[in-house]
């Protein structure tokens, strides 16, 4: 998507055809700093301090990270090098071991003389395959929004959670896809954006991006749409998830399952976009099985942002003597969802609803219930 | 209560029996500034800049400012300017126009000798009344803790959104005045306290009271109450209210409808607190017939805290193009609402719940329908 006027990837390969460039997304919004990774050790710190982030953009990360290595030492031995330092950097990040061990097992056969080139157009497949997935997504997406644009005539007003947009992704995203989707098709649509407490990524990065291409957007506190919805100024609420159970139940940033609840009680639709390939098989009952992670506390009591003049400063919200608790993800039960977008189509959030989609994922996992 | 140990309200005469002393709240959490008002100047200041806020405290600082005016000049003359000057400090203020019209129909028929003291007596009555009225709500809300506490046995978990404490009325507090006399009496209660952006009340006020008066809480974002819930860490969700209508319809701060839905989704008894004059009798669909104050975006798009060392400073939040919206409150249906706790004890949220302990004033405003 645009930058001031100008398409971007989250990661992509500079002139040399071997440095790795990415967009240093802690620096958003208030600043625009491209960051090259020449090596292993930038491509894992790069992952490890969040300079990327979002599921398919680590894993792509990932698979350039194994490139770079590459171009450093052809070695079995730094082939496992890479490897190992890779996944250190967020253990419990699938993706991230999916790109690593896609780009290994890929390499450990070939002679030295040949890994490098393969890696390197083993990682550009990631990154394009991504952005197929992603485009494809927002295509199936596109076809909800035009139908409410045509329903109702004016602009679509859509409600969005975090980010799950491109800056998640190698490009479109998949909350965002079928919104530029939309934008590209010239339907007229307006975006509330979710400041997204504690870590801000609807202020940070989907405002920031959704302005960058142009697409019309406002910022709201995540108490706000409740209130918008009641007034009927939610056309549809769109987010992204984590992590979907075979039942359809989601989970995604925090905050996610209020949004859920006041689109229930007001009739507008929530839907929630994914690429087939983060569905859970093994779990059914989000709630009761998804182990929600807790995070440092400081994210809650402190908060950065631009100062008047010069950079940036972290300041302290709550009193210093008051504990806080920081639980970052909650899950909405599938019957607050009312679908599932994915790259295949768009799925009842039910077993049935994603077996019909994935036949062969719901029943190599089959746990015993019926499709 | 107390602050650092010592018993404080939130308004109270210096020892010249004159001087009007206040705590100013714009400095809150991080600083305890307590402010001389010496004359009518300075208490319309402190309304007018919301160095005091809450409407009982409104209503109570603005009878001490005709106090203090008196003390300057007992005129007639200047008694119409200290009504005049106060009432345009915030012209929506419904407690500000009554504690200013209470003392001036007091003050107006006495001569001018007997002025300056009844004007002190009567502001003191008015702080009083508004203490009794607290604390007589907090003892019927007390009653629902027990219950809860007798029924489950270890410590009761409430959640609250934005300031309904002592420090928005004289004493006590209205969603607060149940926590306080529930620790007071020794039953082990939690507050999670939520940050309620965008001018972050939770995090400001309502922390640093009950961290003030040693009562154990945690901060949270507004995100978080609802996984909280689905998890059975929350026992009682208990908020304050700007307006109730006369069918029990609640509209307070900005994303309390969000926790009422999640509290109505998991079977969590969802209070509001609220003195008996707060009522609005011509008023039925609060979604329907309430206007929302839209506020200026700035408090979406800034934010104050405390840097790690030296003052406070104030940090932009959204990227520097993006528009933002802010609506400051929202209207959470009486089908929502699991009760109304008032100085007279709990009604149900309905309008023959509240008539049966209202009769004098549902009848006196009834707009035709049946009670």
């Amino acid at each position: 998507m645009n930058i001031n006027g100008t398409p971007y990837r989250t990661i992509w390969t500079a002139a040399d055809g071997r440095t790795v460039q990415i967009i240093d997304q802690t620096r958003l919004p208030h600043d625009l700093v491209i960051v090259d990774l020449t090596g292993l050790t930038e491509a894992a710190r790069a992952i490890k301090d969040m300079l990327i982030r979002g599921a398919p953009l680590i894993g792509a990360t990932a698979a350039y990270g194994m490139a770079l290595a590459m171009a450093e030492d052809t070695s079995d031995r730094h082939l496992d090098t890479a490897a190992t330092t890779l996944l250190a950097t967020r253990p419990t990040a699938v993706n991230l071991r999916w790109g690593v061990e896609r780009l290994k097992a890929l390499l450990a056969p070939l002679p030295e003389a040949e890994r490098l080139e393969a890696a390197y157009a083993e990682a550009a497949r990631v990154a394009d395959e991504d952005v197929a997935m992603c485009a494809g997504l927002g295509e199936h997406g596109l076809k909800l929004i035009r139908a409410i644009h045509q329903r109702k005539g004016g602009p679509v007003n859509i409600l969005t959670h975090c980010n799950a947009g491109w800056l998640a992704t190698v490009d479109w995203g998949t909350a965002t896809a079928p919104i530029y989707k939309a934008f590209d098709a010239g339907i007229p649509i307006h975006v509330w954006v979710d400041e997204t407490r504690p870590r801000n990524q609807g202020f940070n990065l989907t405002a920031f991006e959704l302005g960058q291409h142009g697409v019309p957007h406002t910022c709201i506190v995540d108490n706000a749409g409740g209130h918008l919805m009641q007034h009927g100024q939610v056309d549809m609420v769109l987010v992204g998830t984590d992590r979907t159970t075979a039942r359809g139940d989601v989970c995604n940033k925090i905050g996610t399952y209020l949004k859920a609840l006041a689109a229930h009680d007001n009739g507008v639709p929530f839907y929630v976009a994914l690429p087939g390939p983060t569905i859970d098989w093994t779990v059914d009952d989000g709630v009761a099985e998804i182990p929600i992670e807790e995070r440092d506390p400081a994210e809650v009591t402190h908060i950065t942002g631009a100062l008047a003049e010069g950079p940036t400063a972290t300041v302290r919200l709550t009193p210093a003597m008051s504990p806080a608790a920081n639980p970052a993800f909650d899950v909405t039960p599938a019957r607050l969802v009312s679908g599932l977008i994915t790259e295949r189509g768009v799925a009842e959030a039910s077993r049935a609803g994603l077996a019909a989609l994935y036949p062969e994922a719901a029943h190599g996992e089959d746990k015993g219930g019926a499709a």
